[in-house]
Protein backbone atom coordinates (compact mmCIF):
# COMPACT_ATOMS: atom_id res chain seq x y z
CA UNK A 1 0.00 0.00 0.00
CA UNK A 2 1.54 3.04 -1.36
CA UNK A 3 0.21 6.02 1.03
CA UNK A 4 1.08 9.36 2.47
CA UNK A 5 -1.44 9.00 5.52
CA UNK A 6 -5.07 8.02 6.48
CA UNK A 7 -7.23 10.06 7.48
CA UNK A 8 -10.82 9.22 9.01
CA UNK A 9 -13.00 11.98 10.33
CA UNK A 10 -15.44 11.01 12.67
CA UNK A 11 -18.66 13.49 13.03
CA UNK A 12 -21.15 12.89 15.54
CA UNK A 13 -24.37 14.41 13.86
CA UNK A 14 -25.67 17.64 14.51
CA UNK A 15 -28.11 18.21 17.66
CA UNK A 16 -31.60 16.45 17.36
CA UNK A 17 -35.15 17.63 18.34
CA UNK A 18 -34.35 15.13 21.63
CA UNK A 19 -30.97 16.25 22.35
CA UNK A 20 -32.38 19.12 22.51
CA UNK A 21 -35.20 18.21 24.93
CA UNK A 22 -33.11 16.18 26.73
CA UNK A 23 -34.45 12.71 25.81
CA UNK A 24 -33.14 9.33 25.60
CA UNK A 25 -33.00 8.85 21.77
CA UNK A 26 -30.95 5.49 21.08
CA UNK A 27 -32.74 4.05 17.72
CA UNK A 28 -35.85 6.61 17.53
CA UNK A 29 -35.45 7.96 14.30
CA UNK A 30 -35.54 12.07 15.85
CA UNK A 31 -34.64 14.39 12.93
CA UNK A 32 -31.88 17.25 12.82
CA UNK A 33 -33.30 20.50 14.76
CA UNK A 34 -32.62 23.96 13.33
CA UNK A 35 -29.53 24.65 15.22
CA UNK A 36 -28.56 20.68 14.64
CA UNK A 37 -28.68 21.86 10.68
CA UNK A 38 -26.36 24.80 11.22
CA UNK A 39 -24.18 22.45 13.02
CA UNK A 40 -23.97 20.24 10.22
CA UNK A 41 -23.38 22.73 7.60
CA UNK A 42 -20.40 24.27 9.44
CA UNK A 43 -18.90 20.94 9.74
CA UNK A 44 -18.58 20.63 6.07
CA UNK A 45 -17.39 24.36 5.68
CA UNK A 46 -14.85 23.69 8.40
CA UNK A 47 -13.84 20.55 6.64
CA UNK A 48 -13.61 22.28 2.84
CA UNK A 49 -11.50 24.95 4.46
CA UNK A 50 -9.14 22.41 5.33
CA UNK A 51 -9.00 21.07 1.84
CA UNK A 52 -10.62 17.73 3.11
CA UNK A 53 -12.02 15.96 -0.39
CA UNK A 54 -12.93 12.29 0.57
CA UNK A 55 -12.89 9.02 -1.35
CA UNK A 56 -15.64 6.72 0.94
CA UNK A 57 -18.39 7.78 3.42
CA UNK A 58 -20.22 5.99 6.08
CA UNK A 59 -23.00 6.65 8.48
CA UNK A 60 -26.20 4.52 10.20
CA UNK A 61 -30.10 4.10 9.14
CA UNK A 62 -30.65 6.84 11.71
CA UNK A 63 -31.76 9.87 9.66
CA UNK A 64 -30.06 12.47 12.18
CA UNK A 65 -26.97 10.70 11.20
CA UNK A 66 -27.47 10.66 6.99
CA UNK A 67 -28.99 14.08 6.90
CA UNK A 68 -25.83 15.66 8.76
CA UNK A 69 -23.70 14.05 6.07
CA UNK A 70 -25.92 14.69 3.48
CA UNK A 71 -25.39 18.47 4.51
CA UNK A 72 -21.75 18.17 5.12
CA UNK A 73 -21.11 16.40 1.59
CA UNK A 74 -23.07 19.68 0.16
CA UNK A 75 -20.85 21.74 1.58
CA UNK A 76 -17.60 20.07 0.09
CA UNK A 77 -19.71 19.35 -3.20
CA UNK A 78 -19.12 16.00 -2.89
CA UNK A 79 -22.88 14.68 -3.32
CA UNK A 80 -21.74 12.00 -5.26
CA UNK A 81 -19.35 10.23 -2.41
CA UNK A 82 -20.11 6.71 -2.12
CA UNK A 83 -22.08 5.92 0.92
CA UNK A 84 -22.47 3.20 3.06
CA UNK A 85 -25.04 3.15 5.83
CA UNK A 86 -24.98 0.13 8.47
CA UNK A 87 -27.44 0.10 11.42
CA UNK A 88 -24.18 -1.23 13.05
CA UNK A 89 -23.19 2.20 12.92
CA UNK A 90 -26.84 3.35 14.98
CA UNK A 91 -26.60 4.82 18.85
CA UNK A 92 -26.44 2.81 21.66
CA UNK A 93 -29.89 1.07 21.52
CA UNK A 94 -31.40 2.71 24.87
CA UNK A 95 -34.24 -0.32 25.24
CA UNK A 96 -37.14 1.02 28.11
CA UNK A 97 -35.36 4.51 28.17
CA UNK A 98 -35.97 5.70 24.20
CA UNK A 99 -38.78 8.48 24.67
CA UNK A 100 -37.62 9.50 28.04
CA UNK A 101 -36.60 12.76 29.24
CA UNK A 102 -33.49 12.63 31.67
CA UNK A 103 -35.99 13.62 34.33
CA UNK A 104 -38.80 11.29 33.89
CA UNK A 105 -36.00 8.31 33.87
CA UNK A 106 -34.34 9.50 37.11
CA UNK A 107 -38.11 9.85 38.67
CA UNK A 108 -38.84 6.40 37.33
CA UNK A 109 -35.80 4.40 37.74
CA UNK A 110 -33.66 6.55 40.58
CA UNK A 111 -30.61 9.03 39.76
CA UNK A 112 -27.93 6.22 40.50
CA UNK A 113 -29.53 3.80 38.79
CA UNK A 114 -29.76 5.95 35.32
CA UNK A 115 -25.88 7.01 35.90
CA UNK A 116 -25.23 3.49 35.83
CA UNK A 117 -26.54 2.65 32.26
CA UNK A 118 -25.12 5.69 31.42
CA UNK A 119 -22.09 5.65 32.44
CA UNK A 120 -21.09 1.78 33.49
CA UNK A 121 -19.27 0.20 30.09
CA UNK A 122 -21.29 -2.97 30.61
CA UNK A 123 -24.70 -2.27 32.14
CA UNK A 124 -27.62 -2.64 30.08
CA UNK A 125 -30.89 -0.52 30.22
CA UNK A 126 -34.13 -2.66 30.61
CA UNK A 127 -35.35 -3.28 27.08
CA UNK A 128 -38.22 -1.49 25.57
CA UNK A 129 -41.90 -2.93 25.33
CA UNK A 130 -42.11 -4.62 21.96
CA UNK A 131 -45.47 -3.85 20.10
CA UNK A 132 -45.78 -0.36 21.95
CA UNK A 133 -43.92 1.33 18.99
CA UNK A 134 -42.68 4.91 19.78
CA UNK A 135 -44.26 6.38 16.23
CA UNK A 136 -41.37 7.82 15.35
CA UNK A 137 -39.15 5.01 15.49
CA UNK A 138 -37.82 3.19 12.15
CA UNK A 139 -40.39 0.64 11.79
CA UNK A 140 -39.36 -2.78 11.85
CA UNK A 141 -40.42 -3.60 8.48
CA UNK A 142 -37.79 -1.10 7.64
CA UNK A 143 -35.10 -3.56 9.36
CA UNK A 144 -36.65 -6.36 7.97
CA UNK A 145 -36.12 -5.04 4.44
CA UNK A 146 -32.41 -4.45 5.11
CA UNK A 147 -31.93 -7.83 6.51
CA UNK A 148 -32.03 -7.42 9.57
CA UNK A 149 -34.16 -9.78 11.98
CA UNK A 150 -32.40 -9.95 15.17
CA UNK A 151 -32.65 -6.33 16.78
CA UNK A 152 -31.33 -5.48 20.08
CA UNK A 153 -33.44 -4.22 22.87
CA UNK A 154 -31.26 -2.89 25.38
CA UNK A 155 -27.69 -2.09 24.53
CA UNK A 156 -24.54 -1.26 27.23
CA UNK A 157 -21.76 0.27 25.47
CA UNK A 158 -20.00 -2.35 25.39
CA UNK A 159 -22.80 -4.13 23.43
CA UNK A 160 -22.44 -1.38 21.07
CA UNK A 161 -18.79 -1.36 20.91
CA UNK A 162 -19.17 -5.24 19.69
CA UNK A 163 -20.73 -3.91 16.51
CA UNK A 164 -19.22 -0.92 15.82
CA UNK A 165 -15.69 -2.32 16.44
CA UNK A 166 -16.32 -5.24 13.90
CA UNK A 167 -17.75 -3.04 11.40
CA UNK A 168 -14.55 -0.98 11.62
CA UNK A 169 -12.49 -4.08 11.37
CA UNK A 170 -14.15 -6.13 8.71
CA UNK A 171 -16.01 -3.23 6.22
CA UNK A 172 -14.02 -0.23 7.10
CA UNK A 173 -10.35 -0.96 7.31
CA UNK A 174 -11.14 -3.00 4.13
CA UNK A 175 -12.24 -0.10 2.00
CA UNK A 176 -9.09 1.92 3.71
CA UNK A 177 -6.90 -0.60 2.30
CA UNK A 178 -8.79 -0.50 -0.84
CA UNK A 179 -6.91 3.15 -1.60
CA UNK A 180 -9.69 5.01 0.19
CA UNK A 181 -7.14 6.89 2.51
CA UNK A 182 -9.83 9.76 3.25
CA UNK A 183 -13.20 8.71 4.73
CA UNK A 184 -16.12 10.40 7.04
CA UNK A 185 -17.67 8.63 9.16
CA UNK A 186 -21.26 10.05 10.26
CA UNK A 187 -22.87 8.98 13.48
CA UNK A 188 -23.33 8.68 16.95
CA UNK A 189 -22.28 9.89 20.72
CA UNK A 190 -21.96 5.97 21.93
CA UNK A 191 -21.39 4.42 18.74
CA UNK A 192 -18.28 7.24 18.30
CA UNK A 193 -17.06 6.59 22.14
CA UNK A 194 -16.91 3.02 21.18
CA UNK A 195 -14.30 4.15 18.89
CA UNK A 196 -12.32 6.19 20.73
CA UNK A 197 -11.88 3.75 23.42
CA UNK A 198 -10.96 0.98 21.00
CA UNK A 199 -8.23 3.21 19.27
CA UNK A 200 -7.05 5.27 22.28
CA UNK A 201 -6.94 2.05 24.23
CA UNK A 202 -8.63 3.48 27.33
CA UNK A 203 -10.33 1.79 30.50
CA UNK A 204 -13.82 1.87 31.19
CA UNK A 205 -13.35 4.16 33.86
CA UNK A 206 -11.51 6.75 31.37
CA UNK A 207 -14.29 6.14 28.89
CA UNK A 208 -16.79 7.02 31.08
CA UNK A 209 -15.25 10.38 31.44
CA UNK A 210 -15.15 10.98 27.42
CA UNK A 211 -18.29 13.69 25.97
CA UNK A 212 -18.34 13.81 21.70
CA UNK A 213 -19.77 17.09 20.98
CA UNK A 214 -22.27 17.45 17.91
CA UNK A 215 -21.07 18.45 14.89
CA UNK A 216 -17.78 18.46 15.22
CA UNK A 217 -14.73 16.68 13.19
CA UNK A 218 -12.47 14.71 15.50
CA UNK A 219 -10.02 13.47 12.76
CA UNK A 220 -7.91 10.44 13.56
CA UNK A 221 -4.17 9.77 11.36
CA UNK A 222 -3.04 6.64 11.25
CA UNK A 223 0.36 4.48 10.01
CA UNK A 224 -0.79 1.43 8.31
CA UNK A 225 -1.56 -0.42 10.69
CA UNK A 226 -3.96 1.28 11.64
CA UNK A 227 -2.30 2.51 14.82
CA UNK A 228 -3.32 5.98 15.19
CA UNK A 229 -0.70 8.25 14.93
CA UNK A 230 -2.93 11.28 16.36
CA UNK A 231 -6.14 12.39 16.70
CA UNK A 232 -7.66 16.13 17.41
CA UNK A 233 -10.84 17.90 17.30
CA UNK A 234 -11.16 19.99 13.84
CA UNK A 235 -11.92 24.00 14.80
CA UNK B 1 -36.11 -16.95 -7.64
CA UNK B 2 -39.38 -16.40 -5.62
CA UNK B 3 -41.20 -13.31 -6.05
CA UNK B 4 -44.74 -11.56 -6.75
CA UNK B 5 -43.51 -8.64 -9.25
CA UNK B 6 -40.16 -6.62 -10.04
CA UNK B 7 -40.77 -3.04 -10.24
CA UNK B 8 -38.85 -0.26 -10.81
CA UNK B 9 -39.26 3.41 -10.64
CA UNK B 10 -37.79 5.79 -12.71
CA UNK B 11 -37.61 9.42 -12.71
CA UNK B 12 -36.21 12.18 -14.05
CA UNK B 13 -35.03 14.18 -11.86
CA UNK B 14 -37.16 17.38 -10.80
CA UNK B 15 -36.39 20.91 -12.86
CA UNK B 16 -33.13 22.20 -12.51
CA UNK B 17 -31.98 25.99 -12.92
CA UNK B 18 -30.81 25.54 -16.40
CA UNK B 19 -33.62 23.55 -17.81
CA UNK B 20 -35.43 26.42 -16.30
CA UNK B 21 -33.36 28.94 -18.34
CA UNK B 22 -33.32 26.52 -21.42
CA UNK B 23 -29.60 26.18 -21.26
CA UNK B 24 -27.59 22.54 -22.27
CA UNK B 25 -27.16 21.02 -19.15
CA UNK B 26 -25.13 17.62 -20.08
CA UNK B 27 -22.45 17.12 -17.13
CA UNK B 28 -22.59 20.34 -15.49
CA UNK B 29 -23.35 19.74 -12.34
CA UNK B 30 -26.23 22.09 -12.27
CA UNK B 31 -28.54 21.96 -8.92
CA UNK B 32 -32.69 21.72 -9.16
CA UNK B 33 -34.46 25.27 -8.99
CA UNK B 34 -37.23 25.43 -6.43
CA UNK B 35 -39.59 24.00 -8.41
CA UNK B 36 -37.48 21.05 -8.90
CA UNK B 37 -36.87 20.43 -5.16
CA UNK B 38 -41.09 20.94 -5.27
CA UNK B 39 -41.69 18.32 -8.07
CA UNK B 40 -39.33 16.15 -6.36
CA UNK B 41 -41.48 16.14 -2.99
CA UNK B 42 -44.47 15.37 -4.79
CA UNK B 43 -42.87 12.07 -6.80
CA UNK B 44 -42.03 11.46 -2.96
CA UNK B 45 -45.38 12.21 -1.85
CA UNK B 46 -46.86 10.33 -4.40
CA UNK B 47 -45.16 6.97 -4.29
CA UNK B 48 -45.76 7.04 -0.54
CA UNK B 49 -49.29 7.12 -1.12
CA UNK B 50 -49.20 4.31 -3.83
CA UNK B 51 -47.51 2.59 -0.81
CA UNK B 52 -43.84 1.92 -2.38
CA UNK B 53 -41.37 0.81 0.10
CA UNK B 54 -37.98 0.36 -2.16
CA UNK B 55 -35.21 -1.88 -1.31
CA UNK B 56 -32.38 -0.58 -3.44
CA UNK B 57 -31.80 3.04 -5.10
CA UNK B 58 -29.28 4.21 -7.53
CA UNK B 59 -28.55 7.79 -8.91
CA UNK B 60 -26.29 9.23 -11.52
CA UNK B 61 -23.41 11.61 -9.28
CA UNK B 62 -25.21 14.39 -10.62
CA UNK B 63 -26.35 16.83 -7.90
CA UNK B 64 -29.71 17.39 -9.46
CA UNK B 65 -30.55 13.79 -9.47
CA UNK B 66 -28.43 12.88 -6.13
CA UNK B 67 -31.23 15.70 -4.23
CA UNK B 68 -34.30 14.39 -6.07
CA UNK B 69 -33.81 10.76 -4.78
CA UNK B 70 -33.11 12.33 -1.18
CA UNK B 71 -36.13 14.08 -1.25
CA UNK B 72 -38.10 11.02 -2.68
CA UNK B 73 -36.40 9.08 0.14
CA UNK B 74 -37.73 11.56 3.00
CA UNK B 75 -40.97 11.73 1.68
CA UNK B 76 -41.08 7.99 2.03
CA UNK B 77 -38.97 7.78 5.46
CA UNK B 78 -36.50 5.45 3.69
CA UNK B 79 -33.23 8.10 4.25
CA UNK B 80 -31.67 4.54 5.12
CA UNK B 81 -32.11 3.05 1.47
CA UNK B 82 -28.72 1.57 0.34
CA UNK B 83 -27.65 3.70 -2.80
CA UNK B 84 -25.40 2.87 -5.55
CA UNK B 85 -23.91 6.69 -7.41
CA UNK B 86 -22.69 6.33 -10.77
CA UNK B 87 -21.80 8.40 -13.59
CA UNK B 88 -22.75 4.79 -16.16
CA UNK B 89 -26.26 6.81 -15.14
CA UNK B 90 -25.12 10.67 -15.37
CA UNK B 91 -27.13 12.32 -18.48
CA UNK B 92 -25.87 12.23 -21.98
CA UNK B 93 -22.78 14.20 -22.17
CA UNK B 94 -23.41 17.48 -24.35
CA UNK B 95 -20.01 18.27 -25.31
CA UNK B 96 -19.60 21.94 -26.58
CA UNK B 97 -22.84 22.64 -26.41
CA UNK B 98 -22.75 22.46 -22.48
CA UNK B 99 -23.66 25.67 -21.15
CA UNK B 100 -25.14 27.29 -24.00
CA UNK B 101 -28.67 28.89 -24.09
CA UNK B 102 -30.79 27.01 -26.63
CA UNK B 103 -30.96 29.91 -28.93
CA UNK B 104 -27.59 30.85 -28.36
CA UNK B 105 -26.79 27.29 -29.89
CA UNK B 106 -28.78 27.38 -32.92
CA UNK B 107 -27.62 30.79 -33.80
CA UNK B 108 -23.75 29.20 -32.92
CA UNK B 109 -24.59 26.09 -35.35
CA UNK B 110 -27.69 26.61 -36.88
CA UNK B 111 -31.47 25.02 -36.06
CA UNK B 112 -30.93 21.73 -38.56
CA UNK B 113 -27.80 20.94 -36.50
CA UNK B 114 -29.04 21.44 -33.43
CA UNK B 115 -32.46 19.29 -33.99
CA UNK B 116 -29.90 16.54 -35.69
CA UNK B 117 -27.64 16.43 -32.30
CA UNK B 118 -30.46 16.76 -30.32
CA UNK B 119 -32.53 13.87 -31.80
CA UNK B 120 -30.88 11.42 -33.89
CA UNK B 121 -29.59 8.66 -32.17
CA UNK B 122 -26.10 8.49 -33.65
CA UNK B 123 -24.95 11.73 -34.07
CA UNK B 124 -22.46 13.61 -31.52
CA UNK B 125 -22.05 17.11 -30.77
CA UNK B 126 -18.44 18.51 -30.29
CA UNK B 127 -16.77 17.82 -27.64
CA UNK B 128 -16.27 20.60 -25.38
CA UNK B 129 -12.80 22.99 -25.04
CA UNK B 130 -10.55 21.13 -22.52
CA UNK B 131 -9.10 23.19 -18.96
CA UNK B 132 -12.47 25.73 -20.34
CA UNK B 133 -14.50 24.46 -17.03
CA UNK B 134 -17.50 25.69 -16.67
CA UNK B 135 -17.05 26.75 -13.11
CA UNK B 136 -20.34 24.93 -11.96
CA UNK B 137 -18.68 21.22 -13.44
CA UNK B 138 -17.66 18.54 -10.87
CA UNK B 139 -14.24 18.50 -11.49
CA UNK B 140 -11.99 16.20 -13.25
CA UNK B 141 -10.35 15.19 -10.17
CA UNK B 142 -13.55 14.27 -8.59
CA UNK B 143 -14.41 12.32 -11.19
CA UNK B 144 -10.29 10.67 -10.76
CA UNK B 145 -11.05 9.83 -6.95
CA UNK B 146 -14.09 7.80 -8.56
CA UNK B 147 -11.63 6.41 -10.63
CA UNK B 148 -12.98 7.45 -13.92
CA UNK B 149 -9.99 8.20 -16.22
CA UNK B 150 -11.51 9.01 -19.80
CA UNK B 151 -14.43 11.04 -19.12
CA UNK B 152 -17.03 11.21 -22.49
CA UNK B 153 -16.42 14.52 -24.13
CA UNK B 154 -19.68 14.68 -26.43
CA UNK B 155 -22.23 12.26 -26.92
CA UNK B 156 -25.48 10.81 -28.69
CA UNK B 157 -27.63 8.98 -27.36
CA UNK B 158 -26.32 5.66 -28.66
CA UNK B 159 -23.06 6.13 -26.99
CA UNK B 160 -24.97 7.27 -23.63
CA UNK B 161 -27.36 4.25 -24.40
CA UNK B 162 -23.49 2.09 -24.25
CA UNK B 163 -22.93 2.86 -20.89
CA UNK B 164 -26.62 2.93 -19.43
CA UNK B 165 -27.82 -0.30 -20.98
CA UNK B 166 -24.30 -2.23 -19.60
CA UNK B 167 -24.94 -1.15 -16.08
CA UNK B 168 -28.59 -1.90 -16.54
CA UNK B 169 -27.91 -5.76 -17.11
CA UNK B 170 -24.23 -6.11 -14.72
CA UNK B 171 -25.15 -3.85 -11.73
CA UNK B 172 -28.79 -3.51 -11.64
CA UNK B 173 -30.19 -6.45 -13.18
CA UNK B 174 -28.12 -8.90 -10.75
CA UNK B 175 -29.11 -6.79 -7.30
CA UNK B 176 -32.96 -7.39 -8.30
CA UNK B 177 -32.39 -10.87 -9.14
CA UNK B 178 -30.56 -10.63 -5.12
CA UNK B 179 -34.03 -10.28 -3.85
CA UNK B 180 -34.75 -6.37 -4.72
CA UNK B 181 -37.89 -6.40 -6.08
CA UNK B 182 -38.62 -2.78 -5.67
CA UNK B 183 -36.04 -0.19 -6.62
CA UNK B 184 -35.67 3.07 -7.85
CA UNK B 185 -33.19 4.77 -10.62
CA UNK B 186 -33.28 8.70 -10.39
CA UNK B 187 -31.52 9.67 -13.31
CA UNK B 188 -31.66 12.08 -16.40
CA UNK B 189 -34.03 12.88 -19.64
CA UNK B 190 -31.74 10.83 -21.95
CA UNK B 191 -30.44 8.28 -19.58
CA UNK B 192 -34.05 7.24 -19.17
CA UNK B 193 -35.06 7.66 -23.05
CA UNK B 194 -31.94 5.04 -23.11
CA UNK B 195 -33.54 2.65 -21.13
CA UNK B 196 -36.90 3.75 -23.01
CA UNK B 197 -35.41 2.71 -26.41
CA UNK B 198 -34.07 -0.69 -24.62
CA UNK B 199 -36.83 -1.81 -22.74
CA UNK B 200 -39.66 -1.25 -25.63
CA UNK B 201 -37.70 -2.10 -28.25
CA UNK B 202 -38.29 1.12 -29.85
CA UNK B 203 -36.83 2.46 -33.44
CA UNK B 204 -34.50 5.49 -33.65
CA UNK B 205 -37.50 7.05 -35.20
CA UNK B 206 -39.64 6.13 -32.25
CA UNK B 207 -37.09 6.87 -29.24
CA UNK B 208 -36.77 10.83 -30.99
CA UNK B 209 -40.87 11.59 -30.13
CA UNK B 210 -40.21 10.50 -26.99
CA UNK B 211 -39.86 13.30 -23.53
CA UNK B 212 -39.66 12.04 -20.35
CA UNK B 213 -41.14 14.83 -17.68
CA UNK B 214 -39.35 16.10 -14.82
CA UNK B 215 -40.42 14.44 -11.06
CA UNK B 216 -42.45 11.86 -12.35
CA UNK B 217 -42.33 8.75 -11.51
CA UNK B 218 -42.31 5.98 -14.50
CA UNK B 219 -43.43 2.68 -13.42
CA UNK B 220 -42.23 -0.63 -14.92
CA UNK B 221 -43.53 -4.41 -13.86
CA UNK B 222 -41.17 -7.21 -15.22
CA UNK B 223 -41.61 -10.83 -15.43
CA UNK B 224 -38.64 -12.94 -14.00
CA UNK B 225 -36.99 -12.85 -17.60
CA UNK B 226 -36.78 -8.64 -17.27
CA UNK B 227 -39.62 -8.58 -19.64
CA UNK B 228 -41.57 -5.52 -19.45
CA UNK B 229 -45.26 -6.78 -18.98
CA UNK B 230 -46.62 -3.05 -18.22
CA UNK B 231 -44.85 0.79 -17.85
CA UNK B 232 -46.94 3.31 -16.69
CA UNK B 233 -46.52 7.05 -15.55
CA UNK B 234 -47.65 7.48 -11.91
CA UNK B 235 -50.32 10.60 -11.21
Amino acid sequence: MNINKIQVVFVRHGESEWNKNNRFTGWVDIDLSNRGHLEAKQAGQLLKKNNFIFTYGYTSVLKRAIHTLWIILDQLNQAWLPIKKSWKLNERHYGALQGLNKDEAIKKYGYETIQKWRRNFKDIPPGRVKNKNLITEIDDIHYNIMGIHNLPNGESLELTANRVIPYWKNVIIPDINNNNHTIIIVTHGNSIRAMIKFLNCLSETEISKVEVPTGTPLIYEFNRDFQPIKHYYLS
